[in-house]
C-alpha cells in the first residue's frame, strides 16, 4: 500500500505536486510514539545518520587526542554547505592529525552554498576535497584511523577497519543488521545500509537519551549532539533547514538531513527519536515534514510550535520574489 | 487512487525512491493511444508549453517582420540554461523590436548551466534577466507586442492583452477552458494555468500533426515545431534532458520539459502528443518518463529505441564519478 501524502505543493489554491512519505517516532526503550506510513521498510539514511557515523571518532579518544571542541565535533557529523568556515575547520582537524585534504576520498564538489560557491568562482578558485559537504566526517574518519594507529588508505571501503567501526555502532545503536546483503554506496564512496526506517528513529532516541549502551557510548552520544545543538552552523549551513530548525530551540532539538528525503531528528527533553522519509527523495519534503513532526511533537510549547510550523510551510517564490505558493503539510501530519 | 510508481530509483540493488505519475498520449483526433495512471486530474504544464505559448509570436507577423530563424524561434519556446549563446540571442531579438533587456519581467536568475555560472563569476559579471531560463519566451512576448502595437509593460499580467493571446492560443490547442479558477502564477510571472494532463497531449498532437485548427495557426505549430528540432541546443541546454531527446533522432521528436515534474512532447511522423506529470514533482522523474514513452511509442526503430531506453535509466554517480545507482522504469511504462 502506499505510503500517505504527507506534503502537498501549492501553487496559487492548486495543488501542484504531492510528497508521501513515512514516520517513525520511537522512545529509547523501543516503544513507538508516532507512526505514519510503513516505518518496516528499509531506507538508506544517507547522511542523516552522520552523528551515529561519529561515535568512533570520540570513543577511540581521537576527539580528545586532537583537542576537538563542539565545532569540530559538530562538523564530523556535518553536511555542511562548503562555505569558507567550513573548509577552513576540515583543513585544520586534517592538520591536528598531521594530514592535509589530499588524504581526503570522498571526491571533490564545489560547494552547495550558493554565494560560498560564486565567490570562490570570482577569486579564480577552484573548489577541492575540503569543500566537499562531507569533508567534516571524512576528517572525523581521518584523525580517527591515524590516532588509533590504522593505516588510513581506503578508509571509505566496507572491508576497511573504518568503517567496521562505523558498522559496528551503527548496528548496536540502530539494533538493525546492517549485512552485504543491504549495503550500497553513498555520494561519498563510504557504505549506506537500508534498514527499516523506525531502527533510525530508535537509534536517535537512545543517542538523545543517552540510554540503551554501555556509559562510554552513552558519554560519547550526548557529546556529538550536545556539539551539533551548541554549533548548527557547522552541521549544515546557512540557511538549511537542519540549522533553522536547531536555531528554533537552540540546545532543545538536534536535526540533520540526508540526501534522498531523509531526516532524522531527536528531542532530548522527551527522549524521542525521529526518523523521516519522503518516498521520492525530495529533499524539500523531508525537511518540511521533520519541522511538522517536531511541531507537534512539542506542541505543549506553543511559540516553538509555531516557529516550527513556518519551518514546515516554506513559501514557493517566483523569480522576483513574490510568494506564488507554498509546501503544507497533510492532515496525516496531525 | 494514487498513480502508479513509473520510475524507481537504485541504489547498488535496492530500490531506494520511487516516482509516481501520470502518462497521455493523444492523437489529433483525440483518440487516446495510451493512458497511464489519472490523465484527467489537472496539472500545471509550466514550461511545458512554451511551443504553444509561442504562437502568437508567429501569428501576428513578428517573427517575419523581425526575421526570426529557427535559433530565435526555438529560443521562444525554450528553457534554457543561461549559456552565452543564449543569452546573446535573447539580447538580439529584443535589439530588433528596439528593446533590450531591461523590458524583461520574468526576473533575474544565475545561469542553471553551471560552467555558464562559474564563468560568469569568473568574468565578475553579474546575471541579468537575459540570464533567465524564459528569456527567450519573454523576448518573443515582447517582440509580439511591439510588433503588434500593444504597450508592452506588463505583459506577464494575466489582463494584459499579450497574456490574453496566450490564453486563447492554449484554449484552442489543448480543448481546456482556461479560467480564472486554474489560474496560478508561473516562476517568471505569467500566468499557468491548471488543466488535465490529457490536454497537453492532444495539443501537441495537434502541434505536431498541424492539423485541429485552421491553415495559419497549423503553418505556425509546424514552424514551431520545426524550429524546436532543427535547434535543440536553443530549446534546452547542455547535457539537459529534452536536448538529448530531440538529438537522439533530429527532425523526428520534439520534448520540452516543464517545472515539477511535467515533460511534453510529439512525435510528428505518427502524429502523437505526449504529456507526462510525475506527482511529486522531481524533473529527473518526468525527463526519464518521456524517455521511456518515446521508447515505446517508436519501437519500430530499435537503434533508435535504444538510445531512448539510455535516456530514461540515467546512471547515479558518486563524487568521484563511480556509479553507484540508477533511474530505472517500472513495467507499468512497458
Amino acid at each position: 500500500m502506499a505510503n500517505p501524502v504527507l506534503i502537498e505543493v501549492l501553487r496559487g489554491a492548486i495543488v501542484e505536486s504531492a510528497h508521501r512519505g513515512a514516520v517513525a517516532v520511537f522512545d529509547a526503550d523501543g516503544k513507538p510514539v508516532l507512526e505514519i506510513g510503513d516505518t518496516s521498510k528499509p531506507v538508506f539514511p544517507r547522511s542523516a545518520v552522520k552523528a551515529i557515523q561519529a561515535l568512533p571518532l570520540v570513543e577511540t579518544g581521537a576527539a580528545d587526542a586532537y583537542d576537538f571542541g563542539n565545532r569540530e565535533l559538530a562538523l564530523a557529523c556535518a553536511s555542511h554547505s562548503g562555505e569558507p568556515a567550513h573548509a577552513e575547520l576540515a583543513r585544520s582537524m586534517l592538520a591536528r592529525a598531521g594530514l592535509n585534504g589530499s588524504a581526503l576520498e570522498c571526491g571533490v564538489h564545489w560547494p552547495s552554498n550558493h554565494d560560498a560557491e560564486i565567490a570562490l568562482a570570482r577569486a579564480g578558485g577552484l573548489p577541492n576535497a575540503l569543500h566537499n559537504n562531507c569533508s567534516g566526517k571524512h576528517s572525523g574518519f581521518l584523525c580517527t584511523c591515524v590516532h588509533s594507529g590504522i593505516a588510513h588508505r581506503g578508509y571509505v571501503r566496507p572491508d576497511h577497519a573504518m568503517q567496521e567501526m562505523v558498522r559496528d555502532a551503527m548496528e548496536a545503536v540502530t539494533g538493525a543488521v546492517h549485512g552485504p546483503e543491504e549495503r550500497a554506496t553513498d555520494g561519498c564512496s563510504i557504505p549506506t545500509y537500508a534498514v527499516p526506517l523506525r531502527s533510525f528513529a530508535l537509534g536517535f532516541a537512545r543517542m538523545a537519551a543517552a540510554h540503551g549502551f554501555g556509559p562510554e557510548r552513552a558519554k560519547a552520544a550526548k557529546r556529538l549532539l550536545s556539539a551539533c545543538m551548541a554549533e548548527p552552523f557547522f552541521v549544515a549551513g546557512t540557511g538549511r533547514a537542519d540549522l533553522l530548525l536547531m536555531q528554533a530551540a537552540p540546545g532543545r532539538i538536534f536535526a540533520k538531513g540526508g540526501a534522498e528525503g531523509v531526516h532524522c531528528a531527536a528531542i532530548p527533553e522527551l527522549g524521542l527519536g525521529i526518523a523521516v522519509k519522503c518516498d521520492d527523495g525530495a529533499g524539500r519534503a523531508g525537511d518540511a515534514i521533520a519541522a511538522a513532526v517536531l511541531a507537534r511533537l512539542l506542541h505543549a510549547d506553543e511559540s516553538l510550535s509555531a516557529r516550527l510550523l513556518q519551518l514546515a510551510n516554506p513559501p514557493i517564490e517566483s523569480r522576483i520574489g513574490a510568494k506564488v505558493g507554498a509546501l503544507t503539510p497533510t492532515p496525516a501530519l496531525n
